[in-house]
């Protein structure tokens, strides 16, 4: 049979995690592996208003086709909202919708990537990042990091080496998988040295609002210069992500080129779900509804780090997370993550091995948690239960 | 600055014609040149009961993450509907939703092709497939049609001469743009030469149930018995565009590649759209509205194809599409429709150029004209007045 796929599907053999996934997902198993927001709040009775409003003010523009850029109104509330939560400059011309911040990192490889380019991240980096730009091809090269982010030495030996490097992908706030935060510092000494070599950023920020310690800290975008940085955001977190609904920030010529590529690839974004999202806004008050969440993760938070603190062998190291959805743990060398979760799933209790966050394997001693999609309860008692299982095993190597 | 794009975007460049469509949208032109649904007919009021009735049984659900290939009860009633519309056999586990069918055309692209591989289709073909397969950068190689359908003579000359070959896109249901039908007889012999040189096939349909005339044929997936035939849906034109819901259909095997591109390009479409639309068919009777439409489009359709016959150039010749949302129009080999365009603009009515349609460019000489989303009044007068305008340019050649 002539059925042949492209060399790109190769790449993209997710099937060993998924069938790890699977095991996590059976109902006696506390799983911190997933990275779900906490349903308990999305604003069901609200939205019943809003989406009879949209339909009542605007029902037959809410179900025609609609302007590829996206719902003007949406644009304009994002620029607005980034530019007083993020030290950003933009306004609606440098703002296109997507279908969820994941189609912003597939179209930044889209509009960037030939096959053998290379596209610079932090070692580890998220996963969906690495799948969107795997589909292209690239070499992904993994910058050292450190607690303040990529380590700007590093950076820079590889941009003064290499000549076809498209963009770097940075998570500043809130990394995931690691929870990490950059410095002040850090992000101005790597746009420092973004400036000097004129290379795209794509700074995705999916959880910066959801910060429970101190301030937000001035974005990425809020020190570009030349116009170099892309941001990525979304409502997944902030309100919910059973709508899709991310954007892509950037400058007016960037963002022409991914309308063209929005365009030919699925024309324009569920435009009642643009309409419920701006008609939100205008009958609630979002900035309420992110307090809330808030005021939830950082109780789950606290509890997961205090249980770990107290339950976790000392040989164990992790993040305290300021903001965001995950915590990182760090085992020692010789131990793989992945044998700890045969027998973590044994004592019913899952987590995400942290080979997976990184692009080019190995290692394999590290796990991710999350903490914002479960109640204290249950976090304490699988976080001790997890304790007991990194206790015994590090004992038996 | 080092911002250097893709080579696929050097075939994205869509500038002209975006130019030619800003010039349609003055609101004194009689415009034939989207393809819009008419509004009139969105259940507006329907939607606003059902989208409370989805927020109260399983709102939670509908604003949280999902499943990539999509709300299970929606994929088992497109399975149904598919069934009892177009002869196939297909169960949910041969579905996929994408977001929109424009997506499916994206993705089958991006399943299976390397710069360079080759897809056939129509002669003309549909502009936005055409966008779609470029960003991949194949070969588009365009097989003769005629009255019927391609040409199985010419299909088969092309595929025992070319081995990279890696799938052929057809619109066999009122053609986009040229309106026309493939015969059953056509569709069973291109069936045998797909059999034999075993190559897929991307059969697009999003008009299939808006037949004005005579009993809907038995579709291309329906011949398929070697599990080749990749059949893309929507409801983007029997319900409405804006939620863009639309569907992939094929074999199973197939269809969890498609979820693994789905995965990494937006995870999964919009939850709420999904849910909308099967509790719409729940509440409501979805074939009825189609009805409704049906009802509307034929009379529009009735209406152009009169005024043409009384007020075109006997020079012009058209189709008479059996359903659908358009007629094409083939001018004498010497007159280029972009000229007459600019006449036609003149004296404000507008359609699209046929070029356009053609992927390799070439055959300037015809014009696409969309029906649906206009009164019949408001048709003739276009008609009238294009006519006119035809006559006095053909004249003065």
């Amino acid at each position: 049979m002539a059925v042949v796929f492209a060399r790109r599907m190769d790449n993209l053999d997710d099937s060993d995690t998924r069938e790890i996934l699977k095991l996590t997902e059976r109902p006696e198993v506390i799983s911190f592996a997933g990275g779900l927001p906490a349903p308990e709040l999305f604003p069901v009775e609200e939205l019943k208003k809003v989406s009879e409003a949209v339909l009542e003010e605007g029902g037959i523009q809410a179900l025609q086709y609609s302007t590829t850029q996206g719902y003007l109104p949406l644009r304009q509330k994002i620029a607005e909202r980034m530019n007083s939560k993020f030290y950003t400059k933009v306004n609606h011309e440098n703002i296109i919708i997507t279908s969820g911040s994941q189609q912003g990192l597939d179209f930044t490889a889209k509009l960037f990537l030939n096959e053998g380019d290379i596209v610079l991240c932090e070692s580890p980096t998220y996963l969906g990042a690495i799948s969107a730009f795997k589909a292209y091809r690239p070499d992904l090269i993994e910058v050292p990091t450190d607690a303040y982010g990529i380590i700007p030495e590093e950076l820079e030996k590889i941009l003064s080496s290499k000549n076809n490097v498209k963009f770097i992908y940075v998570i500043p706030d809130f990394q995931n998988p690691t929870g990490k935060t950059w410095s002040v510092e850090r992000r101005r000494k790597f746009m420092e040295i973004v400036n000097k070599y004129e290379i795209p950023v794509l700074e995705d920020n999916p959880y910066g609002e959801l910060r429970y310690d101190g301030q937000i800290p001035p974005s990425i975008k809020s020190m570009d210069e030349k116009g170099l940085v892309i941001f990525l955001g979304t409502f997944s977190k902030i309100f919910c992500p059973g709508l899709r609904i991310g954007w892509v920030a950037a400058q007016k010529e960037l963002i022409d080129k991914y309308a063209t590529v929005k365009s030919c690839s699925d024309v324009h974004t569920s435009n009642m779900g643009q309409r419920e999202i701006v008609k939100f806004m205008e009958m609630y008050d979002i900035e309420e509804n992110i307090e809330r969440i808030k005021f939830l993760y950082r109780a789950r938070r606290d509890s997961m780090i205090k249980t770990m603190e107290e339950e976790f062998p000392k040989e164990a190291k992790f993040t305290y997370p300021e903001g965001g959805l995950f915590t990182w743990v760090e085992l020692p060398q010789n131990i793989n993550a992945r044998d700890v979760l045969i027998k973590s799933l044994e004592n019913n209790v899952a987590f995400v091995p942290g080979g997976a966050f990184y692009p080019n394997g190995g290692n394999e001693n590290s796990f991710r948690l999350n903490f914002s999609n479960m109640s204290e309860d249950r976090i304490t008692k699988g976080i001790k239960r997890l304790g007991r299982v990194l206790k015994e095993y590090l004992c038996n190597i």
